[in-house]
């Protein structure tokens, strides 16, 4: 099997998408006066170095969101990347160097640090999963539950730690649930249902909670199908009904205990909101020199 | 003392700010194609009843915002809380109703449910923090390290898990840190430079991280003064010689088992990022069914 | 077989995304000045009765649309739908009666009928391109070759006419052609590169343009494939070759007099941008009695 | 008499605003997460060469809107023009080059061709009606019959292709019809009603149906008058009624067949939606050689 | 001479747009954290009566604008006008009543006060310049000298006063100044220039300086003349010169103590940008009566 | 008494904000169809020189808004300041000079000039207020009445001229009226209300008409008090009663005539909207000499 496949390429972010967010991040710190503190105190031709570094273990992400903050504050700030998104950091590990007007580092400093402390932090915790099952082919996956606004950017960072996308949004996949099978009349109306409605280049995925719906579910012919809720057992039983027709995705009671287990019943994918909304923010920090 | 005065009323969030930011989210997550699981199986006249519960003990934030979200969805999504933002919840407890167009409750629950569960979040780790404490005058304060586009309701969140909050922007109050000494000349140039600068209704606050530093910052009459990084004993030091005149907040190395020690020296407030950044997400639900 | 399923629910479009829409569209018409020979000799409190009429053969597709831009000018203009989107509609026929204030009705027209009228031509158009294909298990689908800004406007259309949809943007499905597959080093490459980069619930689509191509393409597992520029004979061998593993897009040379050889060849989708980039707009109008 | 005169400056679009409505374009194209095809197939080093060509008979127009999206997508995404807008092309004529990150080239090219190729159809179209005119005094014109959102592009676009412009919205021109007269109380009243209203820099134009009401129109000195739905013989008398004293419109059953005949009457300007609604694109491609 | 026409329609504004613009300024005002003096010190069910009047002579205008941002603050809050857009008023005179939460009333007072303050006193102004010369057939005209973003609100404000407006932006009437004179190669060529360029339902204007321009500029048919910067007596024979074929609009050292005298020269327009930039604000307050 | 900290650092304007306001005048003047005379008359490679200049004394204010408005036209317009904001000028003093093409200079003109002619109004008007009461301790402030949009401009210029802010909005400090303290049930009640609600870094300023109210006020320990509507005689009484305790601020009935008495009680802070409200503009003009 061809083994460069298994390394893709790195993540990448629409730089058009960057800029809109960090411009409006921006505006929201600098509120209608702006740094007053520093337009106070320190003079517009003064200009400082300051070091970005990381204070804890962990992964980086959000290189090129903290570049662009201090960039748009100011042209002349300019930002030299020493890690990369996805690089693992050490504390006291510098991850980048900004040389510019000090108001300017001053007054994005903190939207820079926003972005990529909370990033990191979601590509630090998803490495901390990944690793866990490293020694099996399935992978954690990220949900749609991610905090408004920053669905693109958290998504990025998972896979920055090494997990992988479920799907943006509700229009970019299908994903029936119980409720949709319910109305729809069982799960083959729901699935025949789908496909009819979304054309051909949609996938389907079906969420099931016993064995019983899963080999209802697979006569369908879904193109994933979800296990949610099931113990390892459970699982490893679904795996062999499955028997590698198409891809499996476990959900529920996923946490950083539970996931070797889960893994190594043979899934693919593990899905879990941990990694997005309850991930602790990574510790970088700014230390600044006036010129 | 009048008691009625420590009550303050409930913090509150601006309708035109909410309808805003739910609105972006909900389009963020239609993307182009709306939620076309729902659309394919359930048809436009189905209705459903959902109920929104709590899993988890904690404290409930965001209950208007999720309103927003049912209610953009469709006028006709009707929600009624049963819970406000403030109160105290326990697992199974419910929180909200709301009845409507299946479609519409199916569309807007996750963005409903990814703002009140990081809000509720925020609000119960805050009250977590704020318990610790409650013995003592001294009160859990957020900062300016928040999700970039989310600050106005983080920090409600805090308001509503009992926590007091800094100022809002770069703009909005002076925070004199060791970099603007430095380039003012000393503390009391960098204060007065802030007050000629800033007008009678800007607060200074000065950062200290020495208690010679500290007295050397009082004879400038800050507003306020951050005690940064000192351990307890310096703390209570500090108390000592500011001996009432005027607040002091400590930061730096506060967390769930540091706060207790921190708040019975007498400081006023104690400032962390990890109620805003590390709170982990309050686990709220919906339970929905179709009619 | 399902008879029922193949009647797939009517394509629907989102609310938020309308009103967003339809806002813009009518201040780009407004101007700064407004509807000003209407201002100049017709009194406010005229009210009048409009009824929207189809001057020609096709499909309506749009109403929504329509109706908010009449209820966006001012909440007391009543649009009641007589047809509903995907009907056929015919010389004469009408489509909708307006009531409301005559300078809203006036005001609000032309944004009405320029998306009424472009939208039903595209669903028109496709529906010619349908109906040439209905004897066939192949569908008319669109491409991402449409007028900037109205994407799902358009995609929504070819829905109501009959057609399905192909991705909507870069971001919801891999397509991958002669560069890709050139600088991945073959396409087998090209398709694991995709999969590794991308998560399950991203389909892949590989174009090729021979036979050879095809059957090397096939081994590598795609979840659709694409026929480019292939003449009726080498289609029909591609569905040979095929045979009914995965779904096959016909593309190329696609128009109203080549579609139904294409369809006969047993592809299950033909792809052309002449639905929607190229549909005359199909003659809606407007007669307004001033009461 | 100033033959030079005779031969306007080319068209002009404001660069500000093709720069906001081609950023809108892009990031409806790229969605959240970006072209995942090129994004996991190409490096992010690897470079390109493109050349953009015609593969039909026409005119350009949209230079300068597609060099804009490949240089916002990458400000290294070199754009080279080789033709300008309003030149004629023809089969296989090479219009510019584009030269820089491949993935840059990839990700802008629908957005630059959609554009490029729909206004270019305008334009072509636009050129056809000119040509059958050409012999005469009169020029077709287009009308506020656009696609919502690009009404400044598609006026553009008819000028490149030898047209002229009637109004851009409803506030810029006073345009008095039947309804209106109706209210005012006749042809008269609602001039001076327009007149007293609107201020001496807005023209107002009179719609007329019959001769019979063209007279009574030219009583009160409009500046313009449209004669719809008349016939050539009509339109002749009409012509004669005028005499010169202002510009006449003619409308109404205009299309690539009759409008020889219509202008051989004397009449100014034929307005039709023809060329901006049913213009079909103008088909131009992008030949990408990876580097 | 029907006197009816002489008395045109009040003036509109489209109601999008004053929705765009209030929503924007209410939330410049509310800042990220509200109304905090009234969230800390009213309780959310208090209610409040208001009556908004004035406290000098004036004219008003905005109340349309007054009533959108009580209405967008809270549903709840009813706005009602006494008085309408137009009106004349004198000092004490109640022109609106409001009722409603008392929150509501509080947070959108500045906003609204701040549109009819200054709307009004533009009005106001605009009217004593029209007072001047009510016994001429001349009118008082603004100009492009507007504040930014007001624009349309300021013209509206005029026309409210008795004034009348001029081109609403550089694109809906041509302005031929020196400058377009000399590269042109003299006035007949720049107006020629123009006719080819615009079409022709954009009235063209020349600037000239003195009379010989005046009777060079008439031969080449311009639809107005404005007269720059002339002394009564030159404008008088200005007058002559013209005889009516064509408006003459005064311009240059236009105030309240000159209008007279250079209306009664016969010019029709008296253009000044004093009526817009340099209006003293009219004074309207709000008194509160919390229930 | 450090003398270097009486004189603050010029006033300072966020270039993000100003980049955004700056390109929404420019899009609101241009239209839809841009500068039609210049682009009618004058070839696109046409270049041209302009000289900035005063027609009267004053203080500027604005030159970076100017600037930015026609290096948004066209990056290829080079400006360049010879005043800086706060600078005196004098009639016929050259501001700033701009050298590039022709049509980008026409173009963007009156939006510079709107704004600076604005904001320098504002400036020399604040100047006039500073210059009556530069012989006591007492500085000029603005209130929240500002025009719509640009409140942060219009502050600026008031630093610019001399003057100092009051607050930006209902959000960053609390201003209590006499409804709250009814309300809230006697000052006392209010000041602590406001403290409980709204945190550490929020001012709180008292507005009380009679000394009584003052005296009343001063036991809650407000930071700031306002003396609203007093005469000199009690404002006198006013400051000897809070004896500098905190600063007092006085309002009502201040103008250009009595603010030098207002200022000689030893009040503060003089706070007015003459300054923003009703400040006439100042004439500065751009002499354009195309090359």
């Amino acid at each position: 099997m061809a083994t460069t496949a298994q390394k893709p390429f790195p993540a990448t972010l629409s730089a058009l998408m960057v800029e809109e967010a960090v411009r409006a991040a921006l505006l929201e710190d600098l509120g209608q006066a702006g740094d007053v503190t520093s337009d106070a105190t320190i003079p517009a031709s003064t200009t400082a170095i300051a070091v970005m570094n990381s204070r804890e273990n962990g992964i980086v992400a959000g290189m090129g969101i903290a570049q662009k903050a201090f960039e748009l504050m100011d042209p002349n700030a300019n930002f030299k990347a020493i890690a990369k998104d996805g690089d693992e950091v050490t504390p006291g590990q510098d991850v980048a160097r900004i040389k510019g007007p000090a108001r300017a580092i001053l007054g994005a400093e903190r939207v820079a640090l926003n972005y990529i402390c909370h990033l990191s932090g979601i590509a630090s915790y998803t490495a901390q999963f990944a690793r866990k099952i490293a020694h099996t082919n399935a992978k954690v996956c990220c949900t749609r539950k991610t905090i408004p606004g920053l669905r693109a950017f958290e998504k990025y960072a998972v896979k920055c730690g090494g997990g992988t996308n479920h799907r943006f949004g509700l229009d970019d996949a299908i994903l029936i649930k119980d409720n949709h099978i319910a109305v729809a009349g069982g799960v083959r109306e729901a699935i025949e249902a789908a496909r009819a409605f979304a054309g051909h280049l949609i996938k389907i995925e079906v969420e099931v909670d016993t064995l019983e719906q899963l080999e209802e579910a697979l006569k369908a012919k879904p193109d994933v199908v979800m296990l949610d809720n099931m113990n390892p057992d459970e699982l490893r039983k679904g795996v062999k009904i499955v028997d590698g027709r198409i891809p499996i995705e476990a959900s529920g009671n996923v946490n950083i205990d539970t996931i070797k287990a889960i893994a190594e019943t043979g899934v693919d994918m593990i899905s879990t909101s941990k990694i997005t909304m309850s991930a602790p923010t990574l510790d970088l920090g700014l230390d600044i020199k006036i010129q």
